[in-house]
């Protein structure tokens, strides 16, 4: 049975689950940042989905992307699956701006994670639900 | 006409061109690291591919990541687009080690590239087309 790496866990909150992702908000305020986790046991990389699992998590991916695009219009995507840290299969797909704190290198390790607010998380949730109307 | 980014093409040398994609290899020994460029004009981001694009970009990436696999035996896989600071869509496919440089952190701007000799260079595009096989 699929369970969510305890790290991933704690780092993110759940947003939504998708028919093959685990949809979770990056508990870090410095960027919009989803982390997209196909409910699949035992997988660390992208080659390991079956053929037709890949294609579904292409298809989230992009729609992961278009949500952040229109809630956001950020400079550029970022979507990467490293999992050097966490091994359970996981992608990052990141919002970035110029104007942002890690641009234009990669955000992992450049600042310590700015946990949301109560507020800014509900309105997050709020936006994000609204998006996928 | 798809023309490729002037600093891909500096830092790169082409290994082959696929159905859509075209596969070059980052000139830094440090990591076997591939980079797949859809011969698209004027892409920026994965969501921009059309959907046929799309999926076979993730069947190019995933044929890039079993290249590497059974030439390396990596520890891990590193996927992603990123793109701040070339703009043309690429996508970079770098196989891990737990004893690299790197590691456990992305590789981007962790030290500077190492080029290939000649001989290693000869040397990889001979494994990768023997790989392809």
């Amino acid at each position: 049975m699929f369970t969510l790496d305890e790290r991933l866990a704690a780092d993110t909150v759940e947003l939504d689950r998708w028919s093959l992702c685990r949809v979770l908000l990056m508990n870090d305020a410095g960027y919009p940042w989803l982390v997209l986790v196909p409910e699949r046991v035992g997988l660390r990389d992208l080659d390991e989905l079956s053929a037709p699992d890949r294609m579904q998590a292409m298809d989230e991916i992009v729609r992961a992307a278009g949500i952040l695009r229109a809630l956001f219009r950020p400079d550029k995507l970022n979507i990467a699956s490293l999992g050097n840290q966490v091994a359970q299969l996981h992608v990052h797909v990141v919002a970035r701006f110029k104007t942002d704190p890690a641009w234009p290198r990669p955000i992992w390790g450049v600042q310590p994670p700015k946990p949301y607010t109560a507020e800014a998380l509900a309105d997050f949730r709020r936006r994000f639900a609204a998006a996928q109307k």
